[in-house]
């Protein structure tokens, strides 16, 4: 019987109706497919949050000015950030990468340091970074799932910050789906009215500027930032050490189109902890055909839907692991009686 | 100030963007208003599964045979059923009150004894239980809220188990929303096809037996069940305490229609943890203009959806209570910057 097949009948061998634990179902046999195994385990959970600053943050595209970047990296490390909140809660590490934050002095102690630099260049005069530098920071996102990830981490989440980073978002996702940016661009930190249609003024002309670049590393280096591309190759390096991808929100799930152009099969791994608030982010759901586990209306990154969403990952777990199965309870299965004579 | 605006106050001075964490906001809101306080506290957490039988279950009503409800309680003693799982994974308390199941042979130890009898008569061809009956289940269920639960439980989540009861609360939420069979029936433990359709058949002639009874607790006594009825009783009883209530799926849900029906204020302090993959259910939590915490298409009931959903409650809290505010982090906040000269 091929694992699959395995899997589907331990499911269907506890003491419920079914099916009748939905998505926990699904969701329980694709971590078994993830960890080729009738017992998976979701070990040292990890959220790793890339930070950087973007050249295109100096345009009118948010409702916070730029040094909100550094100051909310500082306050993840000071662990008053969402994150940490929602980290703590589930008992989940949390690392921060400083992918290339413009500090208004010395970068604080206790942060990863892969900075690029002070942030991008602007993607409205030219590429936010070179293809060199892209590839570089997939090399710097590799580097922390493999050296600063526990060793005997099974599942490892990914969050961002950074002032501008729905616009950077918004350009990539129309970029590599076909979307039109006026169905990828949202409030971000809470655009409304003409701040709003001053970003989308903004984006077009920086997507009529670049046109439809020819790759997806190509898309990458032209519309930035550094910490999306360090989260791709982070992404990628779990992929390949075979660990549950945790995927948050709009700017998360533009990383992983990222990756998935190239390597479709990352989504095997991928689960999407949660429909972001950000418009553009249930187009990018639907185009990769995936259904995420909530839909709270959060918009704030940071992971913070990864955190959230855990323990669904642990429900299913625990079911698949814990419940009595109809031989061990004693329970009549649902195989219908026969029909009084 | 009011409650109200202090706790607005105090939510958008978290360092995050304005309205980012969504339905988390307005549930941590909704929180503080129960509780009447800027810091509510979820203590001794506890759900309260009540198990009945159903004289409608002796017609093809389920895809499982009456003893189930009996087997599925014995689980649930010895810990081994979905919510025990799910429970145990939240350190929530689960009480088992025997509302009225129809035991082979002496009921097991360690469940609230508060059977009305073996089961419900069935409501082909008369009232499930006489309204004095009905009112015996009520103030038995306030009994549980009140002696069973621990006095210091600030949330109270409610569950059961009886086969046969989707189809006493198929027939109670049309009674009092108005909503065709139709659209209340499903396939409960999975029927499907010509069960499905056969169980369809079986309520509508109930329903043209009983009509559109005049009172809520008329419908209650129509159609039954006494778990259906004893949680109707304590639902009323926690809310009088001031408990959060955590409502499951369908037949939960039934239940609280039948006391918010003469006493609609109850509504504010239920918390819908999870819509039912039981078709009528997304009806039901239409008419009452609510939306769930989640939609993981679960149809287990036992109470599952609230412990599946209860570390989201936690999670509202937790951000409330633990994330640094924008003054305390020393975060700029989201005023635009005055446009460059």
């Amino acid at each position: 019987m091929s694992l699959t097949d395995q899997v589907a009948a331990a499911i269907d061998s506890k003491t419920k109706p079914r099916g009748s634990l939905g998505d926990l179902e699904s969701l329980a046999a694709r971590l078994c497919a993830i960890q080729q195994t009738l017992t998976p385990r979701l070990v040292k959970p990890t959220i790793a949050v890339f930070a950087a600053d973007h050249g295109l943050a100096r345009e009118p595209v948010s409702a916070y000015p730029r040094q909100v970047t550094a100051q909310m990296a500082v306050n993840v490390l000071h662990g008053g950030a969402g994150i940490n909140v929602f980290a703590r809660q589930h008992r989940i590490e949390v690392l921060l990468v400083d992918a290339g934050v413009d500090w208004p002095g010395q970068p604080p102690a206790g942060l990863i340091n892969h900075s690029m630099g002070p942030g991008t260049a602007s993607s409205l005069t030219g590429p936010a970074m070179s293809l060199a530098v892209a590839e570089q920071c997939l090399t710097a996102g590799a580097a922390v799932a493999d050296e600063n990830v526990d060793p005997g981490c099974t599942v490892l989440g990914f969050g961002e910050l950074g002032i501008g980073n729905t616009s950077a978002a918004s350009l990539i996702v129309s970029a590599l789906t076909g979307l039109s940016l006026v169905d990828c661009v949202g409030p971000g930190t809470g655009l409304t009215g003409a701040g709003l249609a001053r970003k989308l003024d903004l984006l077009q002309q920086v997507q009529r500027r670049h046109g439809r670049p020819a790759t997806a590393m190509a898309t990458l280096a032209s519309f930035g930032g550094f910490e999306i591309a360090q989260m791709c190759g982070a992404m990628r390096q779990a992929w390949e050490l075979g660990q549950v991808l945790l995927i948050d929100g709009f700017v998360a799930t533009a990383a992983l189109l990222v990756i998935w152009a190239d390597q479709p099969a990352i989504l095997n791994q991928a689960i999407f902890c949660h429909q972001s608030g950000e418009p553009g982010h249930a187009g990018v759901l639907s185009y990769l055909g995936v259904k995420p586990l909530l839909s709270l209306g959060m918009r704030l990154g940071e992971g913070s839907g990864c955190a959230v969403a855990y323990p669904i990952l642990t429900s299913a777990v625990s079911f698949l692991t814990d419940m009595a199965s109809f031989e061990q309870a004693g329970v009549s299965t649902g195989e219908p009686e026969s029909p009084a004579p």
